[in-house]
């Protein structure tokens, strides 16, 4: 091939993506059901929709239809800020001197700064077409949260972020520009829901974590008219949303005639790495191709690497239906000293399928390799990156640094998911060289794994 | 014309510029000459290169050449993040319900958030070719100290930024990222100076000034061996690079046969708007258009609507060569209420001229007001604007509401040169009410003028 590949790769707006992809039409061997917590039964769309939209219920139960037509009001939220770039790292692959060629897309140009935006504004269009008023949500490091706000704001909802507090206190900016949007945001726990005032009962100095907020936030939800519960990640239905970044990616490769080898993703609910890989998976179950899909996690909350398969709740406080994923344990929290975001116990139900049924490959990073990789990505190729995207950054280096030992000229995609505006109080931490690798001992697994319900489908 | 014009328009790598734009070379009234400071006669090549690099010298005093050619080592640098995108304002015109075309050429989407980095790139590349091991400068808000950073680590130069220190206070993160990308930051006015040790003597409680910390980052750059200085605006080499803005607006602009009526830019000291304006305002002057040129700039520091045209140093200790501009004297220190850039006490001598000529306006706008406009517009068209861009977007917005009074369907571009990631500690005051308007009072500006030099040309 001799045409000139350029930096950067963007589509034109007529190129872009009408559908969503939905993988799981394309999985013989389905994620397992969803179960209501209740009768442990698979629960059917009235059990959901009390909690979430209408349509995000119908997408998150629908494991048949393979493209779902994105609305025109959602076409119109993605021309706001997509087509994102997919690149390729000349600069990268000078400095490592590698022969393999690296791409990324990248998903952070955008205010709330990756990709959660993708499911953000669809989520809000449903809310709306449906009658809402307004939204409620928890956020960890703050890029959903922000993302939300953008959409309540594009779209015309109110819109109240329960925010887990270390990262309120730690991301004061974060909290502004949320609230420059319009949000309400409340660090959680809070003594405005019941959830929340049995956490700090328990123990007042907690910091929180996503399973507090995502339980205050869901609380919140149902005790209000007209307002539903939103969730950034782990679900079929935010997947579905983010397919639109694997759909741009290929859609730009294939103009070039470009076959991924290996595609790497951070992970820690899932939606990042699910919605970049989905098109590619899909050809790959089919038998078309044979690339390797690897996601990336933390070592201090490594669901995939080290967790159980099993059933389990969503959050902490035990009150959403059941998923069966890779799970640390509703009631796993991750050491404090980990910096940004993946801290979720547990993993999309779709990627766990996929990892346990061997088509995705997992593995997990200490935060202080990963800030390394961040910094000699950001000093080449010049892109500020998210602690989470790192991750996929750390393990891009590695497999093109493997490459290079070999002489394979591969071709490595990874998922740049967003910036690290937000991040530099751990990147002064790293410089400092104040930042710590405290992964959780086996000791803390099994306090976490106890609190994974104890029910017949998980024996 | 029914040709639909996307929201976003990218060049493809093959139509991005090979060429800067000297504007000079078509203005049949020169700027004036910059002088020495001693012999009170026009600077030569060997007067600037024990300050600046040969290239910038060499290009600062060329008033001839029309099209410089960009060096494919800076092409190469460019390509790490442009093109910018040219955005066309359909959300914020429906909002506004403006018969108006609303465009923004959006120079943030690179890590150091500005179009900063487009001059910064060419002044670190061309200090390498000459065989420099060093560079110094000094920054304000941040911008222009961030794109060096990058563009240092790019290369592979020593870095040193001498930070206002009352920003470098406010903004942490902003310090940290320069760090993180390698350079070293002295907040200014520092004892590591002459220049500083001597200010510092005289208010030793100075938050400090761009004006202050330019004499010592001169300073530094003349007593460091294999050492230059480097300035992110004003000058004209400056504004050479910044053509690229507008270059490759026009030419996005011109495949969709798109006049604008009014171009828009905010005004520190000039390196936005002079470059956005470049090959727009070339056309202007040899009778091709009729386009209206606005420089908008902040009522706190209004050199151009309230200061004199006249020969000023660059910097407060007075060492610099001297400019003839818009100034409100070299001792001129805006109010500490006022949030983000724009603080520069002159303006660039080509924009003076063109000003002082009748081929651009000028207006200033009050902090408040150009807040409101951020939020109006980042709630619309979702970016978080620079509170520098937000002048900009401010005059956009009356002009788009005068078109809607009018009914005329005017043309509007603006340049939105960054984004406000570090800045919402400005923007929490708004939200809370806290930041005021206070404008320089008569006496404040006599105060000021009392510093511009008292030498034959000032008569």
């Amino acid at each position: 091939m001799t045409q000139k590949i350029p930096t950067r790769i963007y589509l034109n707006e007529d190129e872009m993506p009408r559908y969503w992809y939905n993988l799981r039409a394309d999985m013989k061997e389905k994620p397992d059901p969803i179960l209501h917590p209740g009768t442990l039964k698979p629960v059917v769309n009235a059990d959901m929709e009390p909690i979430f939209c209408k349509e995000a219920v119908k997408q998150e139960l629908d494991d048949n239809t393979k493209l779902i037509p994105i609305p025109e009001g959602i076409q119109n939220f993605y021309r706001a800020y997509r087509p994102a770039a997919l690149i390729r790292a000349y600069y990268l692959e000078k400095e490592l001197g590698t022969p393999a060629e690296i791409y990324y897309k990248f998903e952070g140009t955008n205010t709330s700064g990756s990709h959660k935006l993708n499911s953000a504004g669809p989520q809000t269009f449903y809310a709306k077409e449906e009658g809402l008023k307004s939204l409620t949500t928890e956020t960890g490091a703050g890029q959903w949260g922000t993302a939300l706000a953008m959409a309540c704001a594009f779209y015309g909802l109110d819109l109240t972020v329960y925010m887990v507090k270390v990262s309120s206190e730690q991301k004061p900016y974060r909290k502004a520009v949320m609230e420059t949007y319009g949000a309400k945001v409340i660090p959680s726990p809070s003594n405005t829901t019941e959830s929340g005032r049995k956490i700090l009962a328990a123990d007042p100095n907690t910091g929180g974590s996503l399973g507090c907020a995502i339980s205050e936030a869901v609380e919140a939800a149902i005790k209000t008219d007209k307002c539903r519960y939103v969730l950034g990640s782990v679900l079929n239905h935010v997947l579905l949303h983010q397919s639109v970044i694997g759909l741009e990616t290929k859609i730009a490769l294939d103009k070039y005639n470009i076959k991924p080898d290996i595609i790497i993703g951070c992970a820690g609910g899932g939606s990042n790495v699910g919605g970049l890989i989905a098109p590619f998976m899909g050809e790959k179950l089919a038998g078309k191709s044979n690339t390797r899909f690897i996601a990336v996690e933390p070592a201090s909350c490594p669901s995939f690497t080290r967790g159980r398969y099993a059933y389990d709740f969503a959050d902490t406080a035990q009150t959403t239906p059941l998923l069966r994923m890779y799970t640390l344990g509703c009631g796993f929290i991750p050491s404090a000293n980990h910096a940004g975001g993946l801290r979720y116990h547990g993993m999309s139900p779709i990627l766990s399928k996929l990892y346990h049924d061997g088509h995705l490959e997992a593995r997990s990073e200490i935060q202080t390799d990963v800030f390394a990789a961040a910094i000699r990505f950001m000093k080449t190729e010049g892109i500020l990156p998210a602690p989470e995207s790192s991750h996929a950054i750390k393990a891009a280096i590695d497999e093109a640094l493997e490459c290079k030992k070999t002489g394979e000229k591969k071709v490595i995609l990874f998922g740049l998911s967003g910036t690290g505006y937000f991040d530099l109080s751990a990147y002064m931490s790293y410089n400092a060289k104040t930042l710590s690798d405290q992964v959780p001992t086996d000791e803390d697994l099994q306090k976490g794994f106890a609190s994974i319900p104890n029910i017949p489908q998980n024996k």
